[in-house]
């Protein structure tokens, strides 16, 4: 790419008066020529460029998708009928097409609209979304229900090529064709592409499919032959099977759709409104599920995006004439600090680097997990498994079986896919996978749905697993390092964001497991935190300390699994003011296992452990900082508890 | 099937002196000729009829593989080859030949040897199992890691037709071909089964499939048409992409399987020991991935197992001449009680007889969940979705949206396997769907793999979630009747295992949300239990008041969320002893939730709790009692603890 890029918009949409303007929306799509309805795609992909240049946001998947957004409003009477998209990552347009173009600017930030879809916030978004791989299922449950409770609306499922390598989707398509739907579509959204390049075999497949009129044509001379007699009887009925056995012969991916029962409509152009237009018409008149095959150009009509989607997946804001991302507008911080996403893989290297055992393993997340480093340093030793984190935990295990030591890099949201496999293939058969939970704690303005808040909970009562998290990124260097040398399953959880600066020692030293620290000395309360939170603790107590004359002990613990026993059986007692701190629900979490053990080992507290963490409730989006004050996990907080107990105390005495 | 059963079996095996004991298992099986092989099969098969024919156990499945089992210890260097078997119920045979032979008679029974793999119980068994569809994923990963470690090893994996339908399935094999892996085989023993009938839209894939004999005739036919120029030459390029291309285009299965990027070989009579080898052998020669695919009949060599395949899929021990199982010798009990199964099921179809809204889901688990009741008796109202429980989960998710009131029956131990869904598509969009969790607690004979002993941890955290356990199979009613009527989402937990015999309402009335009840009035002790393992409380509540007057307070709590804190605050502070019990792990469970709950609303309390449970360790196979005093939850060990605390209070006092 070279010099400016150029943005293929139409002049129309430069003039004062749009015509979006001038429509409700999306009623009067079905009302609109094509040539108008080319008009409102325009001009709505020029805004979105706008928008998210000024907002940031999902960008690259939305552009995309601007003419299949479009073409199902056109087409469906819509919310009539349910639209079911994938993720949510492309579903910019639709939410701009269903009252939300005003609110655009605010996507993903505190009280503005969500970054995904979600019921709650419009009756258009038929089902919530932001892991990969669910639209297939809920549609087809969807469709089921109107079966009986009203069989007039069509469901639409809208599926990139990337969600469907996650197995959730293949199990719906097979229960999706056995049942033979009726007004059942899925529209497969074909960019080649998930966040990063596409894996798995069937990527091919995808790639190599004809355009539908050379199938015809072959089709047609196939046909001709038989007819004239140069085809035995026997292998034309066995090729035609029915027409569409032969347009499966001829286009792969309608092999494979076939085999589950749908009919393939495509590949069509989905960056061309009108074919998009007529392949959904053509699926709306289908008496069995349909699958609609669009091949879309991820970025299409922001020329940046289209030559790098990968960096224009999700965007800072940015100069939309420049293609330059307004980095220093949206990173206040005077330095420049090292992410623990990029320490963590800057660490795997350093360790792979002196042991070939050492393998990344990453669903799908080579960028966000930070493995595109690995992958560029070390290739080999280096493992994109596709959207399917079942695979990659059992996948790790089979390598572990026969000596490697895989490190499983994934988000504690999406480990949750992967939960079983956890359990069954890596913790009962005791092997050494280390799981790299990023994301662990509240994940800034992707919401709700990526919040990863549960993995303590749901990691604690698992046998043999060890579960650490650092209190900042030069302990994530170590702790990495214990997790690949330890004999069994660890898992080591850090979060979203930068860490503090410290001083990365280059040597990795292992931690002893299951020991604490004692990070800081006091004599008045105790804050024992687990894992980078321990800043807001060590804030605390310098307000504490500087302004209220009070000191507080606090612990490191670096371990949820196995709890530092010994320390916490020293300090607990001593102090009248006792709390926990930890990025993650307070059910069944650190804190609880702390206050677990204070019961079952019979501690004489002086008083009961406030548990700072996450209510029993799903965190919304906003930026990671106003998070932890929704939380409750912010400096100020534990400052004005601390101060509360001991009033309360001295009032007492 | 009419009279007497007949037996296929060899007359050789009918005499005193068997083949197999003059064998060194499996290594002479590589030096034997066909007949002798066909000999071993003979004999294997006889002896695991008359082994499980007093055992019990998984038998069909097994019965079945036998001919495959003995290939593929005959074709490959076991154990330097790796054979990682999906499941487990189809390894009998493997187990037989691999040292095991003489302890097939205490299989499944405390300190045997285990029903399914196990990796410390014989290097022959690569990979541990227990759950469907991990097998192909472990196996890409060995065979990965081999390629570093031991490049010469060759890696199978047999996986069933109904595993085949597991999301995690598809993840490896698209994995496995895209890295066009050598000396790695997945062999498909299609018996057209899983533990039921399959379902799924790929059935009939697998079912239609033509012999291997018709493909290679047409495959030449077309040949010779196009040397003779009647096939024009786009057309035959098309076509003959390669000659597995034209195969695929015979053979569904193989079109399948090919757009994964492997070899299809097959179908093959995996009853005929013979093909089975030649295809072994064949599979042994190429250099991509290879599937075989073994057309098996369940049950085979038996034939009341192969007239009925479900009832034989595992059994209890029965009369080999005459068919009939010995009920009377493993049901010790003097009168028959219901099953929490099976008032489950009777409950649901009650329920759904009134409210069309209510369907039935099951993962391939229709007679396990007491779901083909259902559908025997509301086939509208019924959902077999395969072994998917990622999508049985959202799908309800979908029905739920639509209006429905779905109840998805699953085991505890796999609904592991849907945790994200749970979270991300139920309890974030709060649908009033409800989790029938068959299962929860120890589950006797099947061990470690299938404990359901974490689901009241992993599912606690979830926001929206209520989760909730009956005191006896009376209470189970009323509570399915609650979650169904609940506007959001509800887990009902239940264990494997017969009611106390308690007479059952016809009338349903809803429980009120959240409130446990006194199930029995005392004053020196308090027991909180949650769900039927109540009745060990019960029991040494009855013990230490008759025997060493002491009495005892029983609290039903009914609900792990929300908790009855009023009931809780008051009773906590009154007694010197308090314990909790349930059948689940101690970590984060329902005692830890009452502990959480007692620290956080500072109650008074006089002593620690003592929470009754599962250790942090995972619970061998054995039958449930005795799993139960393993954990230490039987009624004998509260009644030693409560009367040593009372003991150390008395000395102190």
């Amino acid at each position: 790419m070279g010099g400016r890029p150029s943005v293929h918009i139409n002049l129309f949409a430069m003039q004062d008066d749009k015509l979006i303007d001038t429509l409700k929306l999306p009623e009067d799509l079905r009302t609109l020529s094509l040539p108008e309805l080319e008009q409102v795609a325009s001009e709505l992909r020029d805004e979105l460029i706008d928008t998210v240049s000024a907002s940031g946001g999902h960008f690259a998947s939305s552009l995309g998708a601007t003419e299949i957004s479009v073409a199902l409003h056109r087409v469906f009477d819509t919310p009539h009928d349910r639209l079911i998209w994938d993720v949510g990552h492309q579903a910019y347009v639709h939410k701009m097409l269903t009252g939300r173009r005003s609110k655009m600017g605010g996507i993903r930030t505190k009280e503005g609209i969500s970054g995904f879809l979600k019921r709650s916030e419009s009756p258009f978004d038929a089902f919530g979304a932001g892991h990969a791989g669910t639209s297939v299922s809920a549609a087809v449950g969807m469709r089921v229900a109107l079966d009986t409770m009203d069989p007039s609306r069509y469901v639409c499922a809208i599926i990139g090529d990337g969600s469907l390598t996650s197995g959730m989707a293949f199990e719906a398509l097979n229960h999706a064709g056995d049942l033979g739907l009726k007004k059942f579509i899925v529209i497969l959204n074909d960019n080649e592409m998930s966040i990063s390049q596409n894996v798995g075999a069937l990527s091919w497949l995808f790639s190599r499919a004809v355009t539908g009129e050379t199938g015809s044509k072959a089709r047609q001379t196939f046909k001709d032959l038989y007819r004239k007699g140069y085809v035995p009887d026997f292998l034309y009925k066995a090729i035609d099977r029915a027409e569409e056995a032969t347009q499966g012969f001829f286009s792969s991916p309608a092999m494979l759709f076939e085999a589950f029962g749908f009919r393939y409509i495509g590949p069509v152009d989905g960056n061309n409104l009108s074919e998009v237009v007529v392949a959904l018409e053509n699926a709306k008149r289908q008496d069995i599920p349909v699958i609609v095959h669009c091949r879309t150009v991820k970025g299409k009509g922001y020329e940046p995006a289209e030559e790098d989607p990968i960096m224009w997946h999700g965007v800072v804001p940015f100069d939309r004439s420049k293609g330059e991302f307004k980095a220093a507008n949206t990173t206040p911080a005077p330095k420049k600090l090292p992410s623990y996403t990029g320490v963590f893989a800057d660490t795997l290297i350093d360790i792979a680097k002196g042991d070939k055992r050492v393998v990344g393993i990453t669903a799908a997340m080579p960028s966000g997990t930070g493995l595109d480093k690995l992958q560029k340093t070390l290739p080999d030793q280096f493992f994109d498994v596709g959207i399917c984190e079942q695979h990659a935990v059992t996948y790790a295990a089979g390598l572990a079986c026969e000596g490697l030591r895989p490190v499983a890099a994934i988000y504690s949201t999406f480990l949750q896919r992967g939960y079983d496999q956890v359990v069954h293939d890596v913790c009962i058969q005791n092997l050494p996978v280390t799981f790299a939970i990023d994301r662990g704690g509240v994940v800034g303005n992707d919401g709700e749905t990526h919040q990863g808040v549960f993995d303590i909970a749901y990691l604690r009562p698992i046998p043999n697993i060890v579960i650490m998290s650092p209190k900042d990124e030069n302990e994530l260097r170590h702790m990495l390092h214990t997790a690949v040398l330890r004999n069994g399953p660890s898992a080591v959880r850090y979060p979203r964001g930068n860490g503090i600066g410290v001083t990365l020692d280059e040597k990795l030293t292992p931690l002893p497991i299951g020991k604490g620290e004692i990070a800081r000395n006091g004599s008045d309360a105790l804050i024992v935190a687990f894992g980078p939170i321990i800043a807001n603790a060590l804030k605390a107590a310098d307000i504490l300390s500087n302004q209220h004359s009070i000191s507080c002990t606090v612990i490191n613990a670096r371990y949820a699994k196995p709890l530092d026993t010994e320390l916490l059986a020293q300090e607990l007692p001593k102090y009248s003011v006792v709390c926990t701190i930890e990025d993650h629900a307070i059910a069944g979490g650190f804190g609880a296992a702390v206050v677990e053990f204070a019961n079952d080992a019979e501690i004489p507290l002086q008083c009961s452990i406030k548990r700072f963490g996450v209510e029993d409730t799903f965190v919304p989006h906003a930026s990671q900082a106003e998070q932890h004050i929704m939380n409750g996990c912010d400096a100020e907080s534990i400052v004005r508890y601390v101060r509360e107990r001991r009033a309360a105390r001295q009032l007492v005495a």
